[in-house]
């Protein structure tokens, strides 16, 4: 993000993502075909995780970037108090999106500082194994046994449904 | 948004928006009260615009920023080719969401860079004016009088249900 306080400039972003809590969230996993319905996923109240990798992102800041996001307190309680999802505690949905790296080009969007399929793949699937292992440890922690991590599947059209009382969408860049 | 190619520095964003692409989204404009129900208000295909104004905006911006979101190509149409929401033609959902100005500090939030109330309302109002003269011109245009402009009340909490057929998640800055 921009920096006005004149500190050196800083690094450019390799990973965004935007944050929405939500009282429901439902996912397509697969998409129909010809013999088999779309199957979907779901999650009540939690917060849906839109990630994009950028070039040079590697796996070194996965697990900032897991903590800061279950750690910051972006959902809000039912009495009103921000909370962290950990806290809540809630479950979570990720989401690739790789349109979150798109930049205007006249009236088109270009996408060309988003990472590579494969190594995209790879950090996607690396995030969402250190998210589940991160709000697993919580919730038996909190002997919650409702909260789960669902994800979408990489590459595919990401059909979502979202309920939410108040998205309080946030933006985050690693 | 950070910049690695050697230019002169960028000035920071004075707005951020999110851009959702939609089936159809639901959004409530008076909560519930002791005598009335929850008012809301629904647009069906078309884009959610969530918009937060920082510290320094003015109306300057504006034509720019309204100008810029309504023409991006930005949605998909029933070919899956991406156009602009005027050339859908849409419906737009403008959702004032005061969270996107948000940075970490510890676990909290702050929200120190976002723009006044006052001045944030006014702000708010005029680009959803915006919105409307442009977006009415257009479905004119193409005899389409289905498309409508819908928002949220500022200052409220933003209850939201969205539809998607894959949300296209973008952010842009101005």
């Amino acid at each position: 993000m921009s920096d006005s306080s004149g500190a050196p400039p800083v690094a450019p972003p390799v990973a965004r993502t935007v944050l929405q809590q939500c009282l429901r969230a439902t996912l397509q996993v697969k998409p129909a075909e010809q013999l088999s319905e779309a199957e979907f996923v779901q999650i009540d109240r939690g917060m849906v995780i839109y990630v994009c990798f950028f070039k040079g992102a590697t796996d070194d800041i996965l697990p900032k970037m897991v903590s800061t996001l279950l750690n910051l307190r972006l959902c809000e309680s039912d009495s009103g108090k921000m909370l962290s999802v950990l806290d809540l505690p809630g479950s979570l949905l990720i989401v690739p999106q790789a349109t979150l790296g798109g930049k205007a080009k006249g009236k088109g969007m270009q996408y060309h500082n988003n990472i590579g399929k494969e190594d995209g793949l790879r950090l996607y699937s690396s995030f969402v194994s250190l998210c589940e292992k991160e709000l697993m440890t919580a919730a038996a922690a909190a002997a919650e046994a409702e909260v789960t991590v669902k994800h979408g599947t990489y590459g595919n059209r990401q059909v979502l449904k979202l309920d939410t009382n108040g998205p309080y969408t946030h933006l985050m860049e690693f």
